[in-house]
């Protein structure tokens, strides 16, 4: 077998066995395919394809380039959450605690903001001395003590999928469905989860803009996590609107940890509870989604959910303070209000901008090196459909060192306010077994 | 300007400029830009392809990454002779000293043996002494003294392509017409020549077997070359038959000095004088082509042809005894005949086969590193059209070394003998100005 075969069968459009996806993951892998193979291969599946069947091979030989963790030490039901990514989505910092606290075991092992996207790993590290670096050891051990635990990936969960995403980035084959399913997919495999529950994110601030793209990616990572024996859901949710109030590391764990103490009820609350009922009637904890939703809520208002939350950061070596004294977070010396220009109804935000305004004020990376202020960000008041009148606060931005006059040109393009009431946007747009 | 946006904006299928073109290939050729970059980029160009323009762009960029030949020092017309390789396919040894002979200055540098098929350098280096690793200072002062030279292309033409080539061979995009026309022009224009005569091969011994991807090819580089104001002529000729009597090094030299003593009259022959016919046209030596025809007979019964052909082999430090004494060539130690197992007429010549048991014999290279047996190769005695009886020689192994029975194994299935008489051939199936 030749990796020059594999990419000439693929080239044109043949389907592959699993033996030539092996030969080539594995021989990539261990140095004895280049790189240049690799990307002509990566740029001959952008414009043919993989079938169900290839993309389960091809998500299996990633797995299976590192450790599969095994979980089975673990005496309940293991769950993960993931999200593709988007603008003020930070629930899973909502839902990894619910979860632990109905006894599901929560093994997250999380990204980093990415363009115009936050990353967890970012909103966790902007409470004071948390440790997102944990080793295998150590995971497991909290995860067993608290039944949840938030790290990164390490170097022993798919290996492969991180050399050829850092390869995509720069050949231009980061958008095909195949290939970023069975990037997803690898790594949620080899974290040894039972329960999977994926979020698309579908509309302007999500990496995957159009509604039918999102349902064909989510339809083929459901198929592939069935191939490997596990429970499945994928919901696809809206990004047309930033979720929640707040844009930005800290601003977004302070609004965790109030929606964790039952203080705030707005649309990333809403959006918590749906997919941690989803979450709580998969893994057999609830029967349904009513029973799920009203289990939820008593583990709000009862503060188990919180104690769990808590518990994490001194396990990881946070300051559990922060939960009671948000002084104690970093924050913006500035805040510039962008006011509304007329009266009417907001009828549409433009969400990917807020989120590179975001990464301009100093929340994000624009750039791979770029540092991030976990005080930058935006605190946002008013969303489509509300009514509001000339003068009115939109958002704010807020920033230490930020280019403010450049930042602030853009932020007042990026609504749009007209005399009609616009349609109700659905925050779960389908959901997907 | 970055690598990736370029790679991106092909990949969408978008025309790419001169500007972008350039910085591509400059980057390349300068190892700003990277293999794997280069081999996403190429396999774009396989799916999306280039248009006129842009493969003007891309031949110009390969071009100009060495030294373009400055040929104005000569005091006649300048032409260059091409073919995209066949089986027995070694016109350009005839048809260089013919037009050399006319006062012609003749330019040529050509390839070795690639896949199935012969390479001009190779047959020449049958000729004990012979060199074609000249420089170029050398190469122009024997153009000058002889009117015509044949060496290898030196590292000061388009270099470019050589890595570029290097790059397609292993990763599945040597297949792309606009890649095989820029790969083809970049080394054509470089080497200076006024007058271009392209010989695109087509049928089952080229490398490009269906005739309209032929036809696609020959207009793309007649096309690209007019805009580098070259005077262009292409031919479309068959190769659904091996061409002449002979293949294999020393052999087809023999057939080289037979034709230039006007000693074989057979299709070898008549496609030399074809194509050179052309070329007096093309270069206003000739009228029309019935005048340049008479001419070319002229050349070879005078002995005028061939004495260019023995004073280039002598300038090129080559034996030139060889031309009255063909026992000076190696001599193949093994003849074994393949004789035909019915009676009839042979309807067809599995020529791409042939020229793969060409190679097996020792005469070509089916791997890179492998070494070349000059007396090793095929005597043809029956070809598409001719009667024959069972038991009638078709043609004779003539080896050194090979592993011969399986080689005549595959041999003796090659040729199809029917009972009715097929349609002629037409050597030259098109011509493109």
């Amino acid at each position: 077998m030749r990796a020059y075969d594999i990419i000439y069968k693929k080239r044109n459009n043949k389907k592959l066995t699993k033996e030539e996806i092996n030969f080539f993951i594995t021989g990539y892998n261990s140095l004895q395919i280049a790189d240049y193979q690799m990307s002509a291969f990566l740029m001959s599946v952008y414009f043919c394809g993989l079938d169900d069947e290839e993309t389960f091979f091809l998500t299996n030989a990633m797995a299976n380039s590192g450790n599969i963790l095994d979980l089975s030490f673990l005496d309940g039901p293991t769950a993960d959450k993931h999200s593709t990514g988007g603008v003020g989505d930070g629930t899973s910092l909502v839902i990894a605690p619910i979860l632990a606290s109905c006894n599901i075991y929560v093994p997250m092992m999380s990204g980093r903001a990415l363009g115009h996207t936050g990353g967890t790993l970012d909103k966790l590290e902007s409470i004071p001395g948390f440790n997102v670096n944990l080793n295998i050891e150590q995971f497991k051990k909290i995860l067993k003590q608290n039944h949840f635990a938030m790290i990164g990936q390490t170097s022993e969960v798919a290996p492969v999928d991180k050399k050829m995403y850092a390869l995509r980035d720069v050949t231009a084959t980061v958008e095909s469905i195949p290939l970023i399913c069975s990037s997803i997919m690898s790594k949620k495999i080899a974290e040894g989860a039972n329960n999977l529950l994926l979020d698309v994110k579908t509309g302007d601030g999500a990496f995957m803009a159009k509604y039918d793209d999102s349902v064909e990616l989510a339809k083929k990572m459901v198929n592939v996590g069935k191939q490997f024996n596990r429970n499945m859901i994928a919901v696809i949710s809206d990004m047309d609107n930033p979720l929640g109030n707040y844009v930005g590391n800290s601003l977004e764990m302070i609004q965790t940890i109030e929606v964790l103490k039952g203080n705030i009820k707005n649309d990333f609350y809403l959006l918590c509870v749906e997919l941690s009922a989803l979450s709580l009637v998969q893994t057999g904890i609830a029967k349904d989604i009513e029973t799920a939703k009203s289990i939820i809520e008593e583990k709000i208002s009862s503060g188990k959910a919180l104690e769990k939350f808590i518990k994490m950061i001194e396990l990881q070596n946070g300051n559990p303070k922060v939960v009671d004294d948000y002084d104690i977070f970093e924050k913006a010396k500035n805040v510039y209000p962008i006011k509304a220009q007329k009266t009417g109804y907001i009828s549409s935000i433009e969400t990917r901008n807020m989120g590179i305004i975001s990464c301009m004020l100093g929340a994000g990376r624009l750039k791979t090196e770029d540092k991030i202020d976990y005080s930058a960000g935006i605190t946002i008041y008013k969303k489509v459909g509300n009514f509001v009148k000339t003068g009115d606060v939109l958002f704010e931005l807020n920033y230490n060192n930020a280019k403010i006059d450049v930042v602030a040109d853009i932020a007042k393009t990026i609504y749009k306010i007209s005399e009609e009431k616009p349609l109700e946007i659905n925050l779960i747009k389908n959901i997907i077994k």
